[in-house]
């Protein structure tokens, strides 16, 4: 297996912590978004969508989008497992995921992308360009907030995201309240429980996968 | 179990199909969307993000989000398999969903909640008010067009969405193209594979559901 990583991107750090947690290691190619590889011939021929992460297997099948691998390796990897063991378990983890990717993950990118010159003609990952929208960034700030606000509500009821245990819905959650300190919108006050949550999910060796 | 379901939303469609495939009945309770009762007392008491579906099992236990809920049904019903069987299988499934989704079902909300007066102060679903941004309106009619064509160029090259056989990725594209239809997007001229597709899917039992 070989996994198309970008050190600097959110959803790759998804997959790399979740292949942490299992104790498997991947040889990792990082492809350089910065300077647009990720639109290059060669990419392309490994992932037409222009996204990292891809995960190759060893009969060059190329798995792409970070939960789809995540997915994958559970299913090779069950333990521990990061996806819940009953069905009941793995609904409620993949709603908070999948919550969280949006109202945090996708929120934060909105901002980054709509604001920094260096996003200038492609505000949304892939190969079509799209222009900036300003307005887009001030609305994405606002959802940072209600993310943060929802996350500390949801960690005052619950020891992790989706339940006593940690989970992929964690990583998620986790990946996105640092990439929020990216555009600047760090952990605010009054929001005891994330900042509790984040130091611990900060100090499991996960986290500096 | 119950479905909480409104007739004219995308999201409830997907698991109706789903169900339908099944052959799995599932007592419904439509919940008045337009009429603002999700975000009513009595149904943020089912579900405080104030969307649909939402699937309730008979220990009152609440499984939100759509996909979450095809897993679920998958799980407990696991034939015919619509998520694949194999990890490999389940991977491109679950790979081409999540970019239909993207690329589809939210483009297409995007022009809808962002252009139409009932959403004036509703551009995002869920519990908070964010006002329409005119721009991305704009972005999401061009969205759909892209995802017309990948959509065409994929099925050029499979049989259905994510390989030979039908599965949940199909029903999320079959849902994103009817969807558009209610934005104008009709299916394009030039864009013979997603028609024959359509019409095939189409004539399912439970493109009816």
């Amino acid at each position: 297996m070989k996994l198309y990583d970008f050190k600097g991107a959110p959803n790759p750090r998804r997959v790399r912590m979740f292949l942490a947690e299992k104790g498997v290691s991947v040889p990792v190619r990082q492809v350089d978004l910065m300077a647009r590889e990720q639109h290059g011939d060669a990419y392309r021929a490994i992932n037409p969508w222009c996204t990292v992460p891809v995960l190759e297997l060893d009969d060059d099948t190329c798995i792409r989008e970070a939960m789809t691998i995540c997915r994958y390796i559970e299913a090779i990897h069950p333990e521990p497992a990061l996806l819940g063991t009953t069905p009941v378990e793995q609904a409620a983890i993949g709603a908070w995921e999948h919550k969280f990717e949006v109202d945090g993950l996708i929120a934060v990118g909105e901002v980054l992308r709509n604001s920094v010159d260096a996003f200038a003609g492609r505000a949304l990952p892939g190969p079509v360009s799209h222009e900036q929208i300003p307005a887009l960034a001030d609305r994405g700030r606002r959802r940072i907030a209600h993310f943060m606000d929802l996350l500390n509500e949801r960690l005052g009821e619950s020891g992790h995201v989706a339940g006593p245990g940690f989970s992929v819905a964690d990583i998620t959650a986790f990946v996105a309240v640092d990439f929020a300190a990216r555009v600047e919108k760090d952990i605010p006050d009054g929001h005891p429980h994330v900042k509790r949550w984040h130091e611990t999910v900060g100090a499991r060796p996960s986290a500096q996968a």
